[in-house]
């Protein structure tokens, strides 16, 4: 694990970091204090990278367990970056001369970071939700098909015994294949869910304030107003990233104008949506839905929304499956050495000025979010 | 609905027929049988496909019920083309003097015809089997998805109260991007499915002793013998259209070889797999499965497979939707257009001399095949 | 080379193939004649093609020498399959009991072969026309660049030293993205070029008399009136197979449609075109072309083509590079494959009969096509 | 044309500033400077994009010709971007308080500007180099095809009157598909031009010492050491933008090392390769290329590589198509649209502080880069 780990576990802490300093200036790679915590290091790094690690690094911590805030705070002031879950590290950021880039091990940008100085002083911030877009977008995916060929509902069926077989089986079933699918958000999530409904040859319709007409018929999909989109579309699929802007966006007026027979596909968070009108909008028949996000979780065990009929749900699971971790720390591993030969970080997303200010302040209450 | 349909009305239906041969003699049409009950006309052809069809061929009958068989013999003596659901017609074939072309609404070909008369006699037999690939295809890989995500589980577990949220509820679930997949078969259900794979970067092992390696590599898909393919494979679907030659193909022993972490999606033919065995192991925990297709239908109330864990069940409804039936009558059309301009026709699949001995006689006991 | 090889060299001959008629009967391969002249064997088939080949089959002949007819004859009584350039064997046609397949090694359908008998007695008759199709299509991509980017009129401008830089070049030229392409013709070659032109984001228009507007469709072109194609199309493919129905097809009326901005690229045959008329037309420097085939070949040293501005010639050689000739050892090898397992061929051209009559006798004069 | 514009053309023109300055506070929209010269308007922006440009931004000065410089500074002190072709404004960087964004439109980055103080300060510095990739790659693929094709070889030999039909005609030809391609640099070029050889189904291998291994091979690219792609490429691109780093990259002794029936692809520019040791190379037979750059132009008119075999030259023509052109202007137009907006710019390539100091000082010897 490289010189500055056991360097560390000296007692005089402090000496220990001023003595890595000096080795440090005689070293070639770049200082990186590695301090993941609430991820551990094997659940980001895979045994390989783990490896590969110290080789184009010289790691500081690299630990699973958080590192002691006094000593942190030592390592920033002269560490080229930082690998972490959040920024707990306070004002030693107006400190930290040689610190370019901070990177979140989590799909979101910190919240008690000081961007404008960030911004101001060319430290880049970056975070790991690339890592995020693949598997959220596979399990929208499942769930919109689960949605639309009935697939829980049939499987509910067969376990009581009730089943009806081939069309009689599919009363209201569609296929996805040439349907008019609306996105809400053209995001990261919708850049990984486009290639996968690319084989369906579905007509793409995008509501995305944020983007350009050109930029977003250059991706081949069609921009539309929100309510056009609500109303046109047979699947609707909620990507966009929570902001203090798009709260409640989807207020009942809009869920209003939802086709029968279409489904709706909420996989970014409930934020974005009049819950309570979405569920009993989801009682009274009106479409069908699949919700992995519920304003809070864990959601209440009388919550109504888990008796509703036409719908999917899930516990929040669609950017959560383990094997995706690695993906993280692959990220971290590639833009470090992209770091360490002197070019720009090529896979984790950085956090832009104009946005930084925009990043709600959202977290699902109840827990930590990925 | 021309004039074929009201001669047909009247009550001397010998004379008419021979009337109606008459007229046809001097139209440029060829004259088609028209005669696709157990499908109705509206339920294969779209009201507009049902509005050009008169204007490409002279249609005789061109209704839902079925043509009273002594009239379908008639008429069959003098037809260039028949639409039908399966061959009753018996020997008229002998008779049948213009006929080039049959033509069944269903997915499957008819049992009862002499295919080696066919062939000799440059008459050509066509399915609507590609009219069933695309929705098979499409409910494959949605119970893929909800198998390895745990989508129904999930659901379940919701709808309870004792759901886990996030990398808690998601112990055992994976991810398809990369994943070994296998193809047992790859005819037409395995090239509809194949593109729909595509952007989740799997790689593709086939079984199918019917193609050559170059071919199946031009198809950029890796041959494998079938005990390679099951022991290597994290997602195995079964495709192969049942014959003669693969009754239980999978038995006891090739089940034996899946991975515990593998999940098995069945959804061509029961036919294929020793179900007994499969539905012990699914029963002991040995892999996941989701299965569309049973030994019987409808399946034994009381059958274990019912009970299963891990496992995703279906009413062989992968392939009924009923929207997907407009493509049978889409594809009728498309070749009763090529045969009227005289080119081959293109959309529907046509039985070939090599094969058509070996179409098995499997159809699921207790319903008819789609 | 087998047994069959080595038979038939002994000097009595027939008593030869009777013998080897005997040894055949004994073995499970299927017997195929391998009489492939004017193409020779290590043309056509690559070493480890013809290492393979007697694996698979039992050979008769299988030499780059034409086989004396006699023995040919003989032969052809008791073969399962043919492999030839030419039908040169007449009427010994209605005495090949076994023959199931003829096998031609070149791009077009025999002659002078009874197709209608073949038809009515389940003889497939096969040709390598697909092994064509990419390196025309390369070609045809290739020169529609050279004519509009002004790839040759540059380098002709750098050997004078009157080359112009920058922008100063480039009066005149412009991009393939985004154009408005049209294709005379969607078959073989057609669908060999699409994909190349898929990734330039160009709409495709074509005329294809013998292909429904809803198949068109289906593959992402637009079907065309022929006048509107040429009226609106920037660059015109043609590539049309020959026929009794489409010599002249492009006549002065349509090639007088042509945009002065577009670009003609001609590669399947000069039949199609009024050639008087395109020439007279070139040195106006109405539009500007791409030729591949003439009229004549080889072609008047004196025609006037040679001299016109704004064009590209090259001496039908789009479907001649060396290499490509082992894609047809390797399609005839595959498909003998499929034959010895008892399955269709799945890589040659089949002849329809619906076509079959009209197959253009319209060889270049001069020289035997490829 | 907006306000700016003609407050601008009153004779008093410091007075006009400060009064725009004024009515520029009281207007919502960003105030760009739009100052292009050496390009025209005209030239850069299509007449649509022309007109909308005014109901983006509030557009200081916006003519062909070059602003004032006196006039340029007092407007550089209150706009919040500036589009230009250069950066000829000196030290008023250091009192421009509201820019945030310095557009080039060109497709490389001003040589003379405070890059530190710009990362420093968060003042982006964007190019229009993505306008450029399209054109190039196309052109790189149509001179590849060309050279392995022998399409300007042969259109020579037509015009000659020695051309040499079918197979006698393509010695020495061969195709792209399948063949092994070798990349150096995987920048916006190669980006450009990877689609465009995906339906060849090359096997492509890069060196590009600035991108990681992970990275690479997501892209679907081998990465490679530079003299083993020199030694077993059939392809070989040149696409690396020039740096400090990479001049004669490819010496002699790399040259050496490519196949005898290889073709090298020389686009981006002659600043990599010993161009000497090239000419004498391609002099000598030893191998096929296509250049479109040169180490001096106008060239020599007796530089001997003008009359070199078996290689395809163009002046420096690759990247100068007119229409192209709108392209810089669309992309300056999105982004500044999303300036108005408050998000990031999409379309055009920002500076990187760590590749900045890099971007080499070689612009080639004897007229201004494209």
């Amino acid at each position: 694990m490289g010189f500055w780990q056991s360097a560390l576990e000296v007692s005089n802490r402090k000496r220990s970091i001023q003595f890595s300093i000096m080795e440090w200036n005689m070293s070639e790679k770049p200082a990186v204090l590695v301090d993941p915590f609430f991820r551990s290091m094997d659940e980001i790094f895979s045994e390989s990278d783990q490896c590969r690690l110290p080789d184009i690094v010289d790691i500081i911590w690299g630990r699973s367990e958080s590192m002691p805030l006094e000593d942190a705070e030592e390592a920033l002031k002269v560490v080229d970056a930082v690998v972490c879950s959040s920024w707990r590290y306070g004002d030693v950021l107006y400190e930290a001369a040689n610190l370019r880039n901070i990177m979140t091990v989590s799909g979101a940008f910190p919240l008690d970071l000081d961007y404008d100085y960030c911004f101001a002083n060319g430290i880049r911030v970056l975070s790991a939700a690339p890592a995020f877009g693949r598997q959220v977008a596979e399990m929208a995916l499942g769930m919109a098909i689960a949605c639309v060929r009935g697939i829980v509902a049939g499987h509910l069926a067969m376990q009581k015994g009730e089943e009806k077989y081939l069309h009689a089986g599919n009363a209201g079933a569609f296929n996805l294949y040439g349907k008019q699918v609306g996105m809400i958000g053209y995001g990261g999530l919708a850049r990984s869910l486009h290639p996968l409904l690319k084989p369906f040859g579905c007509e793409v319709g995008v509501y995305d304030p944020w983007l350009g007409e050109r930029y977003l018929r250059g991706q081949c999909v069609t921009p539309l107003a929100l309510d056009e989109l609500m109303a046109t579309s047979q699947i609707i699929f909620v990507l966009a990233v929570p902001s203090g802007e798009n709260r409640m966006l989807l207020d009942r007026a809009l869920l209003e104008l939802v086709r029968p027979d279409a489904a709706l596909i909420l996989v970014s968070r409930a934020h974005l949506v009049d819950f309570d009108a979405l569920t009993e909008m989801l009682h009274a028949g009106r479409f069908r839905a699949a919700i992995d996000v519920f304003p809070q979780e864990p959601l209440d065990p009388a919550h109504p929304i888990r008796s509703a009929p036409n719908v999917v749900l899930s516990a929040h699971r669609a950017g959560s499956v383990r094997e995706a971790l690695w993906e993280i720390g692959e990220m971290v591993l590639d833009d470090l050495e992209a770091i360490a030969k002197g070019v720009p970080p090529q896979r984790m997303q950085r956090a832009e000025p104009e946005l930084a200010p925009r990043y709600a302040t959202t977290r699902v209450k109840g827990h930590r979010s990925s």
